[in-house]
């Protein structure tokens, strides 16, 4: 226990290093258990560290499961973040956001966090914390669809009378159901979806050339 | 018990009476406990005939929430019908399923629906008979979309060059998550939504006029 500090920095910002200890564990357990059978204990089994430093950092089942939200939330915008940097400019933006949503094919990992996250936003209906978490999650994801729109404007790409922010709003309540009906029912909306959404992207560029 | 008949047929089609009061209770007793802690006790508790014609009916808890499903998803379908009776043509048609699914306002019955099948949604993840009904139920919807686009096209309302089953599949993936993100985050996404979807179709009309 000594030799870790748990105010180390990481790379994932100002979050120590225990504390990203203790989400892994929890996404591992919450990945075994769901939600509703989920209990502390089960986070502390995963944990490879000391459980005092992990009632140290976390009251309760809520209070893990609302850092947990934070930190899946920050790697999502992360890897966000990281599509970003190989993309030529605002449209191909907003396709690389397509394709992280709508991949042709999820690897396990990632079909069990998109699966564990519908699981928790079900729980936000009646967990106002769970919601506060959700409500950052999609302003934040949001404003990047936006802002991708706005700078398509700004640069021409699209000439469209299009408002940024409705844009935003459409393209990921569009996302967002998607990905859920893809994990809950099991016809093949995916596919049509994305290439609905490319299509509709491409007429950016298309109106700009007219 | 002996007044009522469970074979007698009601203004819901095929249904028996007795199996409709079922689902009325399997509604009530999810409305107050939700999936996680619901027992086949509370809904017996909700239930104002015989037990036993209820454990007549069904086997499980989740025998009686597949049954539910299957009543929810006829019970909505009916209500779209009842919404095209006073459209006056494709167009008007996909405006009032964004309308139903989009409204402004929702009353709270209406809301602790939705709000339930976000939950019982969630549970299709693992639950393959949920999953089944789901997929039951999406794909009618998913069909009333890509039949009124199907209709517009026939009699030259919509004059663009779209797939009418893509098409369903991209209104339904959004109205889906759009109500989703509406009772688990606390941002007013409806009302972007909404007026981006209502310009979207009424693109289709100018289309036409073009």
């Amino acid at each position: 226990m000594s030799e870790s500090s748990d105010d180390e920095v990481t790379a994932c910002g100002d979050r120590s290093e225990v504390e990203t200890l203790i989400m892994e564990a929890t996404f591992r357990a919450l990945k075994d258990h769901g939600y509703a059978e989920l209990t502390v204990a089960h986070i502390a089994d995963e944990f490879e560290k000391s459980k005092s430093l992990l009632y140290y950092h976390y009251d309760s089942k809520d209070d893990l499961i609302a850092g947990f939200l934070r930190f899946a939330g920050d790697h999502f915008l992360a890897m966000l973040d990281e599509a970003e940097r190989d993309t030529t400019g605002p449209l191909d933006r907003l396709r690389a956001y397509v394709d992280i949503y709508l991949a042709a094919e999820v690897d396990e990992e990632m079909a069990d966090a998109q699966r564990l996250m519908i699981d928790l936003r079900a729980q936000a209906v009646s967990e106002p914390r769970f919601r506060e978490e959700f409500t950052r999650i999609d302003a934040h994801i949001r404003e990047r669809l936006a802002s991708a729109v706005a700078d398509g404007l700004a640069d021409g790409t699209i000439d469209e009378d299009v408002d940024p922010d409705a844009a935003g709003a459409w393209l990921l309540s569009t996302l967002t159901g998607t990905m859920l009906q893809r994990h809950t029912a099991d016809s093949d909306v995916v596919t049509p979806v994305r290439a609905m959404l490319h299509g509709r992207i491409d007429e950016f560029t298309a109106g700009s050339d007219a």
